[in-house]
């Protein structure tokens, strides 16, 4: 994704300020040794009749893919740590609007590990619901709170000291 | 604003496919020759709690101005010829989704004249129309065909062949 000029990968951040989303959410993980997972995203919606834009911006992140839902709507995910790193880290410095959004996902991926102490997972389940106010969305039903309560009662965490 | 950087363009134009809006509109003006204006504009809208954004883009842009609306939101508009023009002008190269706006904007802004005749004003009228679907707008209460009636009824056109 080098080959991208200082134009193209400022046209891209200026369209992520304008109507990208750049997102980090919880999902629920059965088969997880930590019950969930931390979703980080870059996303993109257009009409449908204008997904030809969508097609023309994965032609140059390379990353994620596009796709027409039956609702008229087409949407542009990348998904996961590597790419939305590779892509953030290219839009960084030329973000204004979201650049806090692409500073937490970024410091969220970098502290992601295999094997994740639960303790220090609740601590970036705690960023991710910082993103509920900065994206202006909906009420999360899964939070920092649903996954420290099931760490609770699966003796992950210690028990708080005021609860003993 | 020739001191603006490529990639600050570039940002602007990226912003403007995402969020902004490329217009123009037909509005009585009862005090013209013609009684109609055609308005070109160019406009961005946050919510309040982003107005920062609107004044960092009226930073880059200098024309026009921004207002905190009493609905949570904030407007950062750009009306009228010239400075539509110079604002386009620069942007043009790094558009890619309303492209087809601002060409069809420019187009009329270097059409339109003083003293317009009639005709040409309704032809004029015909490309303002096209910016309802251009823009995914409601309907339009004033479109070329309202402007052609009145046009007709004043006796400033030639009235139509087929109905002599």
């Amino acid at each position: 994704m080098t080959r991208l000029t200082k134009e193209q990968k400022a046209y891209i951040a200026g369209f992520v300020d304008g109507d990208g989303c750049i997102n980090a959410q919880l999902v629920r993980r059965p088969e997880y040794t930590l019950h969930f997972q931390i979703r980080v995203t870059l996303t993109f919606f257009q009409k449908t009749t204008r997904h030809w834009m969508l097609l023309y911006l994965h032609k140059l992140l390379k990353h994620g893919s596009v796709r027409k839902r039956n609702d008229g709507m087409s949407e542009y995910a990348i998904v996961g740590k590597d790419p939305v790193k590779q892509c953030l880290q290219l839009l960084y410095p030329y973000l204004k609007l979201k650049k806090v959004q692409a500073r937490r996902v970024l410091q969220i991926i970098d502290q992601l590990q295999k094997d994740q102490d639960p303790q220090a997972f609740v601590k970036l389940c705690e960023v991710v619901d910082t993103f509920q106010d900065l994206n202006d969305s909906k009420r999360r039903t899964i939070t920092s709170d649903t996954v420290r309560s099931q760490f609770l009662s699966l003796h992950l965490l210690p028990v708080p000291v005021e609860t003993i």
